[in-house]
């Protein structure tokens, strides 16, 4: 699918950026301290700096040019100055850049290809580990994974690791799709800050936190700890009729979920986590899915928290219905069939998931909602999966076709189908294992293990 | 196939049991305190007591009577005093049981069914707790496991968890079924004493402890901290010549089997997992599997540590060879059948595994190894596997056919094949979570969340 820059992400919000400078500071404190990185003494940040291997990549792929240099007086127009150390340099420069472009519009400028050279010290060092080669089956290529996310080897633990949770409503819930009420959205925002769901057991046992962001409740949330109120609307319209909601609002909250990321990853979170919360939220997902897959309705389509046949027989007509429609209206812009037929936390969480990638921390993603969320990303933003781990294969048909899609194996296969983040939040201790096995196993020669002959064997 | 008790678990030690009378200091602490316990007042320790009700129904099934009572004061012919009030009252009965007729035999006489009642209150509470029914999928299940084998609502958190690597040396080395050299099976011991192992690596993730028993490894070992030397015998004979031990080393592999998980569960483990070494350990698994459950040797031997197709064409007519002098010398009798083609590390797990069912401490298995020892102990103790969660699919063949003819399902699948317990290891985060959903998860009641109705859906 042919991608245009200028609408990947909505249109510039500012200035365009053709040029990044680099303060020395923003590099973080060299070997010689602080001082030394003020003096403006020569460095290599692709060799120095963690993870601007990969960020220098990605801006050269857009075509902006970098160089590190001491901050110049007064702004040029079209030229971006970061100058921010405290936090990790992709932060930085997104964050720099989404104030000029839009978060989205930065995720898509910093997004590149995994960090080759980290994954092959990754892959060769597994082999000097005193294991047979292999044995640790695809623990092994997480941990290399990890290592080209990062751009660094070893690759760092994924924690601590964040759980964002996007809340919705659904003006599809009039067509019956569910058998619950469309309160219960409201009901389980509450439930998430008080401690008592699903996702806060498994987040406790994770060691993760649980950060819940209202991106479109239809009802209205007091903002509280743990809770981010940035209603973008109120729920959606019933995509049944008509559009679920207008382009630019997909696109704010694509942004909010890019925003949500950038925000976790300064405060300290390197890991993320895909959650939601939505009563009715499978049919958004199942229409997207079919609409940008081309796959016939029913195989995409479940029975969410578990209707019956009779439920699942209308919701998989209302998907074919709706699918049609978005295809028909937009052949393959993403984007338009994200506002016709998605929903507000379908979106947030697309804009997460490329925010998370583009700030080179991985990206845990759950279970249909995610997938689907993940799959527009993936239009946005080609390549974008390839920062994804997918933390479980849900029982929703929707999720494994999108996971088939992209290449993505799930770490996790449980028959598991309640969302809120709990496939992924499960599959973080696996994930953590990858990166452990990579920082901590001895090598046959530090532990003096003789190794293995293909030749002496007898007979 | 028909068990006879007076073999299973090998001869009587000691004078036979036909009678428990348990102190009531042993029940533990009620709630009126120690002297209360003291005084003898009535307690019914079927309902009282963690654990009773189902230790009561494997004692009955053995037909053992079993009484509570003030201690007599001396010993009487055939009854078990139990005194002991320094444990769960299960380990309690099991050391009473073991100093007279053998530990595996004890395991063999404390074995029960799951506690249906425990299990179906934790199902009909899963029904209550805020998410839609069955939506957690297999964790659900493994909920109520754990509350079947605890005789408990709700299951008690399987931690702390202790993985016991089993270590033995294999006289089918000399066969060249392996590359590697048979030393390594010692410094592979040493590795894990230093914590480089996977398994040392991988247990730090989960918060799990590593004890090392040497039941079998050829080159002396110091008895040092984490280190249990047992050895039975410095290795196997070549099992491809002849018997691979007599029964009765088997028969005391079994027994220590058993004593270790008594010992972990008396210093606070709630929780065993299986683990193993030993250079070549996948030959004997094979040949037991595939005399065990008669199928043919193609179906259940891989590549081990991962060994070219000309050595594993060798290894497989090997196993088939082994397997079919087993058959016919032996039958179906299992310990019979270990003795002649197994490994002493696969004896021993099999006690291990066991015993930690008749101690109520949930048991999770690893991979080959692991299974081929916990069908032996499936024909020597029906039922056993009940107990048992599977932590890991592994990459070898024998592993899921022995998983099949269990009916048991794995909790991860990730193509792995590096054995000392690595894959269930990266399973216990995914049991402590089941445990942590009953324990912790609000219901609808205790949210205010308004359940769903079948017939308010529209249209």
């Amino acid at each position: 699918m042919a991608i245009n820059p200028d609408t990947t992400g909505g249109a510039p919000r500012g200035r365009p950026v053709d040029a990044v400078v680099v303060d020395p500071t923003a590099l973080g404190d060299p070997p010689g301290g602080r001082d030394h990185a003020r003096s403006g003494a020569a460095r290599d940040p692709a060799r120095d700096v963690p993870g601007a291997r990969r960020l220098l990549a990605a801006l050269a792929g857009r075509g902006i040019s970098v160089r590190t240099a001491p901050a110049p007086r007064g702004d040029e127009d079209g030229t971006l100055v970061v100058t921010d150390h405290t936090c990790p340099l992709p932060v930085a420069v997104f964050d720099g850049l989404a104030a000029r472009v839009g978060a989205f519009r930065a995720a898509f400028l910093l997004h590149a290809p995994l960090d080759v050279e980290a994954q092959r010290r990754a892959e060769q060092h597994q082999l000097r580990l005193t294991k047979p080669p292999g044995s640790l089956g695809r623990l092994e290529a997480v941990g290399a994974q990890l290592a080209g996310i990062a751009s660094m080897f070893p690759p760092p633990l994924p924690r601590p690791a964040v759980i964002a949770v996007f809340a919705g409503d659904h003006g599809v819930h009039a067509q019956g799709v569910s058998p619950w009420p469309q309160e219960v959205t409201a009901q389980m925002v509450g439930n998430f800050l008080t401690g008592g769901a699903a996702i806060n057991v498994l987040a406790r046992q994770a060691g993760a936190d649980v950060v819940v962001v209202d991106v479109g409740v239809a009802s209205e949330l007091p903002e509280v700890p743990n809770l981010l109120v940035r209603k973008v609307r109120p729920g959606t319209a019933d995509l049944a009729v008509g559009p679920a909601m207008p382009v630019d609002d997909a696109q704010r909250a694509l942004d909010l979920g890019a925003e949500v990321a950038a925000r976790l990853v300064r405060d300290g979170a390197r890991c993320l986590v895909t959650g939601d919360m939505g009563i009715a939220n499978t049919t958004p997902a199942s229409a997207l899915i079919a609409a940008l897959i081309d796959r016939p309705a029913s195989g995409v389509t479940g029975r969410g928290t578990g209707i019956d046949d009779d439920r699942l027989r209308r919701k998989t007509e209302l998907v074919a219905a709706v699918a049609d429609r978005a295809r028909q209206r937009h052949g393959d812009d993403a984007l338009a069939i994200l506002a016709e037929v998605g929903g507000l936390e379908h979106a947030a969480l697309a804009g997460f998931v490329a925010g998370a990638t583009a700030l080179q921390v991985p990206v845990v993603v759950d279970g249909v909602i995610s997938a689907s969320a993940l799959l527009v990303a993936s239009r946005l933003v080609p390549g974008v999966e390839e920062g994804v781990i997918a933390g479980h294969r849900s029982v929703e048909p929707g999720a494994s076709a999108v996971l088939g899609v992209l290449g993505l194996r799930p770490m996790i296969d449980l028959d598991m189908r309640l969302g809120e983040g709990t496939g992924a939040a499960l599959a973080l201790p696996l994930v953590e294992a990858a990166a452990r096995v990579l920082a901590e196993m001895s090598t046959f020669d530090q532990a003096g293990i003789t190794e293995k002959s293909e030749s002496d064997g007898l007979p």
